[in-house]
């Protein structure tokens, strides 16, 4: 079969109305619209029956969706029917946040190791982590069977950590910052610029300004 | 003039275009198709031909963008030809983090401030900055000007932070974590929740395996 071409922003709206549907579920709301479901998140109604039908079809006219039912879809689309091991490379400021990042364990994202190759870092405690020299990397990722990694590491160690991470069987990396990273094919890689959502903020403070709004 | 209504994965992508080309500028290169910018960045050429579409007519059919111009025009479009102050609520480890990502000086953000209501922070140095109590806000607010705050602060704190920036003029913040703040009509909020981008990586790795890819 082939795989349909999802736009990213799909994938990234079915992740806010996954938590946005637990949420509900919580609350006990058994049905729930697309009217509702675009109103609790910010988008339009549209938007939310287009991103929903490119996995099929959901809900009954006049009816809406059963809560439960969406909520488990969007979390089997997203993977998130199980758990998942995660290890961070990088223990500055930027991985301890990480490391200790509540949002992940609620989504069922679980860091089973941290890293780092500073002397001065290794052994601290983060929690209920212990930071690792990066040569415990292989067993760590192996026995956890880790497929995801994150490096909160400098940019110009990062190519050299990815290397690590992939040769040890991870296919998933999140980067941070102005990293652009060489992997193989087979490897996701995301990157987080804060840049770029302060820029968003910055683009309405400007347009609105221009526009005498 | 009413402004139109552009869509927000736009302007992330605007931001995405305009560091590309900033990049091709320092390289010397002086025009340059939206096939190339397209490559550049990783999205189909219709998409940033679209996306520019947005803001009016650019290019010459046949010869493509020039490099400066359109980077001068990204960067006009997203408020950047001018700095911007920014204080940073919160001296745990995403605030250290933040208050010293290097990201943030290439684009023309400031952070002129780092406040904290932990005693055992205030008077700590992240780099060139001192963690002020947050009863220092107002001043530093007022003396730079200050429009955009960042809150890394634990969600419990965060409304009661949002609403001393608002009051004293911040009219755009920036949130991390499952946070949902109620503000005036005129700030705007926007959120980065980490396990998103998480989430955009195990759909991949599920769909892959799903599919047998």
């Amino acid at each position: 079969m082939k795989a349909p071409k999802i736009p990213e922003a799909t994938i990234t709206r079915l992740s806010v109305y996954s938590r946005f549907l637990e949420r509900m579920d919580r609350q006990g709301v058994v049905t729930i619209s697309s009217g509702e479901i675009a109103e609790g998140v910010g988008v339009s109604p549209a938007q939310v029956r287009k991103d929903l039908a490119y996995f099929g079809e959901f809900g009954t006219r006049g009816v809406g969706y059963n809560v439960k039912d969406l909520m488990r879809y969007t979390l089997k689309i997203l993977g998130l029917t199980r758990p998942w091991t995660v290890v961070v490379v990088g223990a500055g400021n930027l991985g301890t946040a990480l490391s200790t990042y509540k949002g992940f364990r609620d989504r069922g994202f679980y860091i089973v190791g941290v890293f780092d190759n500073d002397l001065t870092k290794i052994g601290k405690r983060i929690q209920d982590l212990e930071v690792y020299p990066l040569e415990k990397l292989p067993e760590i990722v192996a026995r956890h069977g880790v497929k995801i990694g994150i490096l909160a590491v400098p940019g110009e160690a990062a190519q050299e950590v990815a290397d690590l991470l992939v040769q040890n069987g991870v296919e998933a990396l999140l980067t941070f910052g102005a990293v652009v990273l060489n992997v193989p094919e087979h490897v996701v890689v995301r990157n987080v610029d804060l840049s770029v959502k302060l820029e968003i903020l910055t683009f309405n403070l400007s347009f609105r300004a221009s526009h005498g709004l």
